[in-house]
């Protein structure tokens, strides 16, 4: 189990592997957007709004005892209802991120759409924070193959919402003037929503896993990336592990993933910067194509 | 996992925290209301009656050992069907409060329509035992805007339907000259139904999980709950944690929380008397909006 | 976790609880009668047939290791396909039980057809291995308020399908002459079925669950049924349990159970005959009635 | 846990029992084959290249070191697709074997329809690699009454899709002049599947599984068939198996089965290549008929 699988990416002296957590605070919005009709549900809509409310600052009380900065990712409707909660968040010096405006669903809608959805968020970011972002991470980690462009044409330096990777690398975005935008690669294993979702009438299979299996398959997770030299990305959800028992147990996560060592805890912020520096030419996606019978 | 997250609310006197185990003895309604074809199936009904029938009286001898005072959310239509049972939940010192009269489906549903279901569960909690409750939970935890207006109407003292807190608070609830409604706040993880319900034509994801795996979920809520100052409000439904193994294993938890130091182990009752008194102006709910793009 | 909960039944001399290993021989059966089409299926038509040609062999094996006798619920059409099978059961001192031709679907039929479903399966086991069931279980455990009377009209001593009791108890059914029909309940939490069934196009939830969970699950149920003095009574299917590892962690299982001081391990048959010489008059089941609004 | 059920396999001499490692290679022929459209979700698109990409790489290192020779089946398009990966798992001394072309849906297709995709599937490894397989599994393990004669027809020595045993057997497949093929049994519960699959919009049930329990349950499995002097035969796919902690703990269980005494390890062509040798005449295989009422 301790391997060096050599994957080899160049991380920064010192570091032999990378870490973040992030943080999507996607409140009422992941909701309405499939379901306007459930602004009228106000037990859901109090579940939601939990993650803002109450989830959001016992996480940044977290993360200011263990030291660590994170990222959060903040669609615009959240910014627009809670602006305080963002301005709190980069107070505590985090990450704000672009996480699309209502949480759109993103797939199979046109470049133009998808650019609107970009815009608005931006928009609100800015409204309620006067935050620029430099990261975004597709909501339902949904992406189009125009994606990657529409995010350099933006200036974004970074997206996190490709699976398809256990570390960062540069994608070739065929953006004129602007080709480079770093992807840094996410997990459904690394996420909190299918072993803690549930609300009748909305989503989830039924069963609700405890904090402890979470931990022990996030901290398998954390080590196995630490031997290779890989980078862990964690997404959690404010309003799912912002709440008692969960958060106690990502905190634990969180002081034995700093244990690890040469274990780099940061941003992907910075993470994307670093792999800016050391990364080849871009990676060339290609849409698959099936071969006539 | 020792933290003081610092919830800051004020507990009575030598109490660090609160707890409380309520029961929502629905039995046969929750099925009857979707699926009145339903009341054909013998298994299905004989698999529900379990829970006043034999549920019940099993809980009933556990928190007599224990000496707790628990919470039973009694719908009217099992009280009109097992009125014995009431009075036997009274007789034993336990507190009975409203859940809608067949466990009705709140979801959109006018105020009248809402108004009606309320009238319906008072009026047979009185003609089977007597009792006129002071507390309402929300059948599936479901409410709309209008709902703490009515409660407060009818002079309830608190509900526990709503997901948007850890702690008591007041709710403001527009009701003329009787503004004031305490809500105590429940979470899906710590509700019985998707750990182990399970009936095919009827409900279930097909997981039924360990009593051991939920003993272990509920403790470490309840550890983290205790470490903050918070409230740890527990749902079991009868026909589920009524049988053998299952109530072992929440005595269990009950021993364990009960040598909590500083645990206030009480009825919502006496916790909503509590926050009445010490709780401040009412929280405003509002319904969300989104910005027209 | 030691109470005695006093449910009060009494046992034989000597005898403290009881429990019974049952086993629910559907092959084809269960899958065949909801998709007809299926029988094409190759791959899930061998998956089925696995049960009685490679299941009931080990399973049978391992019960002889054990020095258990248990009861084997055989739907007519698996007796019609693999009247070896039924031969072999019988010959190792097992009891036959009824359970359905086709595992039919119970839900809402009529007495006649439900009369005919229970003929033909009588006359499946009289024609494969000269068997008449004293026995029945309802295929998914569906019964309907006739189904009582028709079993006591056929003679049958006991049922075992509903989930409303812990110990067993004597029905009224309201058949001239013949009223009296003795019931030994089931309950999910104690049927291999959620645990483990997976097949796609067919049945499952998508998750098999580990031996080693199920086996600790069913030991919690056995142990507190025990120290109540209740009845235990285990559903397993062969096509599920009859492979390799499930086998072993039943194996375990059973080891334990014997294990248990003043636990009578035996058939449903000797239970119904004991409980047909001790159990009070019989219960009256009372179908639910809505009051009207 | 020890006993010797006889299953009375002969294997080969200092042989008790006898394991393979298998992979299903699908990449995005599985999504792609049942949801056309799902070629324009670069997120999903990227999560099933992962498989041969990335996970395909990590496993034959993971491999290498224990110097294990696994079975890969890989559909047509995916050899299409990453002929340099098909090569790669040849040069490392693995068994390459067919799995469909487009990883294309077999329930109820016609004979002729079945061998255009055998058909389909050998051109393109022959076209990639220059392999001709000797061994079939079929998508989904889903198989017709004529498949083992379309296997048979075309020179296969062996099939791996039946889930109607625990030891390879001999089928009789009615192929005139090549009557002869082995089937070597597969099992849901060893199938990484229905543990790790979740994906938005295309599978899983919303449970991933921590690769502790699935560890667990495989090295029951594993030790029980040990026991029994079975076959274990496991089926991971690289896009899930193939991440970093899955490897990991599949490693463990490969150093595990490995240490297990007179266990054979090796690649199910050397196990059909065995079976030709012992098996008996061939097993007829019958569709079953219901008896009309």
């Amino acid at each position: 189990m301790t391997e060096q699988d050599g994957a080899g990416f160049a991380w920064p002296a010192g570091c032999r592997a990378a870490s973040a957590f992030t943080f999507d605070v996607d409140a009422e919005s992941c909701v309405l957007v499939n379901d306007p009709a459930a602004v009228d549900r106000m037990s859901l809509m109090g579940h939601q709004s939990y993650g803002p409310r109450v989830g959001v600052p016992r996480l940044l009380r977290m993360l200011e005892r263990q030291e660590v900065r994170a990222t959060f990712f903040v669609p615009g409707f959240t910014a627009d209802c809670y602006p305080d909660v963002v301005k709190s968040i980069v107070d505590h010096g985090h990450e704000i991120a672009h996480h699309g405006y209502l949480h759109e669903p993103m797939r199979g809608i046109s470049a133009e759409d998808e650019a609107e959805f970009l815009d608005r968020g931006l928009e609100a970011l800015d409204r309620a924070a006067g935050v620029r972002p430099v990261g975004y991470r597709a909501p339902w980690w949904e992406t189009n193959w125009h994606t990657p462009r529409l995010l350099a044409e933006r200036g974004f330096a970074y997206d996190s919402s490709l699976l398809d990777d256990d570390v960062p690398y540069r994608i070739e975005t065929s953006a004129p003037g602007t080709p480079s935008l770093i992807e840094i690669p996410v997990d459904w294993a690394l996420d909190d929503w299918e072993q803690y979702a549930f609300y009748p009438g909305w989503t989830g299979s039924g069963v609700i896993e405890s904090p402890l299996k979470v931990l022990e398959m996030w901290w398998l997770e954390a080590r196995a990336r630490h031997a290779e030299g890989g980078c862990f990305v964690l997404t959690n959800h404010p309003f799912l592990s912002g709440r008692p028992a969960k958060t106690h147990a990502l905190e634990e996560l969180v002081e034995r993933v700093k244990g690890l060592d040469g274990m780099w805890v940061t941003t992907l912020q910075e993470i994307a910067a670093h792999a800016e520096e050391v990364c080849g030419p871009g990676r060339v996606h290609q849409r698959p194509e099936v071969r006539p019978a």
